[in-house]
């Protein structure tokens, strides 16, 4: 009898805010398992706001998601059927199988995980794209010294929070930016963070220019909008301000409004010697083996801590996916599209 | 009797464009030669785009000058009495000596300059800091590789013309922006650059885009506002951008008109994994050894030309000035204070 696979489709292109009808959920029947091939089952889907940009038909650094097509995701698999000798039946994997709760695969980008080593969930976590991407954007582009004033944006998010704390392991002030006085807490708190900031406060530019006080040498640019012309009268000579993602501004439409700050942006390039440089982290994966060196031995340590925000069952991605852009998640949002055998 | 000096001060910080009331001429008594000291006589002064920042009061690289100092330059000097060891009557030295005719100099950051080597004007140009800058702006952020395209503004310019030769030794397919068609045709004819628009052109963008059909890899940015926005839509990705100047905004006052421009373009650096980067020469000086053994070597070989603009007198030098921030000169502008003795 077949395996009965449900899928969630981009049924079209968001204008703005995405909503439910920019989602179809399907349920169709897999074909056998060939030669060469692995069937498994979702287990944990990543849900990340750098897939409102593929849900666009725009000029970007991926290929758009095509309409009717399977949302994409990182994701952690068991292996339920093996004819590809690299896996076995059991195995617990990580690839970009999407949004949905089987795959048959050939087996290509997918990966063992040991799930000794760390919950399964983390290679979707700090342990997998979120985790990495905060390492190399802080380390590799932020280049943070000791004593150095680190502004992160989206602080109690999954990249954010990894950032400020590596950032305070490498010696810096760190002060994040988040969404409510619970997150602020949380950062501070939990996270070790020097301080934080709510971007709903009306007077965040002279809150943060009163809380860095000698000036920001790394901004972490998670968010675009307010948080960044907050940080731009701020920056010392030499500040370094990686490009990882403008959540703020995935869904807007149009123009926006006046006055134009690009002409203020690039004079601070030019009379602080400013480096702003984007990045993406799926070009960097040479750096993969030292990260997990790193990470892995952090996590075991408890000098970094991380936090999951589990949402049941993938019929509530879209939901989910909706309130992530919104800033409604408090951690790393994870689908958890059925049982997971390792615990 | 007393060597009489005659210097060029800031009278005023101007308001957006500067005029004559803002510099005063004056004329003083220079004391008598120290232990130490030398005393020079300015040959060739140095006017570029970066005196206008000093004028301002405003968080900048540099100390601005101060009311009632005299205006700060590179210059080329003869050397006419020194009681310091390492010069003597004669040398040919440059130094940062000022708006001025004459100088008292201890020596500190001034340098013997051979006039054997090339004309010793080209020591405040192709052979010093614009020469330089557009060496190290080019080869350390912009990264030239063959094959790509580079476009540079100010093209006809002390930096610029020397960016698009360096380009075309690497290989790069190079586009000028200048502003007059005799300056274009100068950059293509003269100088080599396979393309030149005119900035005063009504559609730039998608005379532009039509030019660089394989998009844009590194461009040189001097002047900011038009061109910028002209470029940014064109960008490839990984594009650098070497910050280097914006003569169109030096004199702006106030807020720019909307739209604002600051979202489209972090979203760029994020979705292209552009570098932008800001720099300033004089904090680049362990350059210098090799930029002067390629420079000078090009020069030679005829690989690199130049083109000087000179202005007669020091009193005339406030004019050429506000010339300048219009782009009315055409090559390196400099001010020919005294007589050269080596022609």
């Amino acid at each position: 009898m077949a395996i009965k696979c449900t899928q969630i489709e981009l049924a079209a292109r968001p204008i703005g805010d995405p909503k439910h009808s920019d989602f179809r959920v399907v349920t169709v029947d897999l074909p056998p398992v060939g030669n060469g091939e692995i069937l498994c089952r979702i287990i944990y889907q990543s849900l990340d706001p750098y897939m409102r940009g593929r849900m666009d038909d725009a000029k970007s650094y991926a290929v758009p998601v095509a309409i009717g097509d399977v949302m994409g995701a990182g994701t952690v698999a068991e292996v339920m059927e093996s004819k590809n000798a690299r896996f076995k039946e059991g195995d617990i994997v990580t690839g970009m199988f999407g949004w949905r709760t089987h795959i048959i695969s050939d087996g290509a980008g997918v990966r063992k995980i040991d799930p000794a080593v760390a919950p399964i969930s983390t290679a979707i976590g700090i342990l997998g794209m979120p985790g990495m991407t905060a390492y190399v954007g802080l380390l590799d582009i932020g280049e943070p010294k000791a004593g150095d004033t680190l502004v992160v944006s989206a602080a109690s998010g999954a990249v954010g929070a990894v950032v400020g704390q590596i950032g305070k392991l490498k010696g810096c002030k760190v002060v994040g930016v988040a969404g409510s006085q619970e997150k602020c807490d949380y950062v501070v708190n939990e996270l070790g963070f020097d301080q934080c900031l709510s971007h709903l406060s009306d007077d965040l530019e002279s809150e943060l220019a009163k809380v860095c006080e000698d000036g920001v040498d790394v901004y972490f640019e998670n968010v675009g909008g307010k948080v960044f012309e907050a940080v731009l009268p701020l920056v010392n000579s030499f500040a370094r301000i990686p490009v990882c993602g403008l959540i703020s501004r995935y869904s807007h439409v149009g123009d926006f409004p006046g006055p134009n700050l690009l002409p203020k942006l690039t004079r601070s390039i030019l009379t602080n010697r400013l480096k702003l440089q984007g990045f993406i982290i799926t070009e960097r994966w040479d750096r993969f083996p030292e990260f997990e060196k790193d990470m892995s031995s952090w996590i075991k340590s408890g000098e970094i801590v991380y936090k999951e925000d589990f949402v049941d069952g993938l019929e509530n991605a879209p939901e989910a996916f909706m309130g992530l852009l919104k800033g409604k998640n408090f951690g790393k949002l994870i689908v958890r599209t059925s049982e997971d055998p390792t615990i």
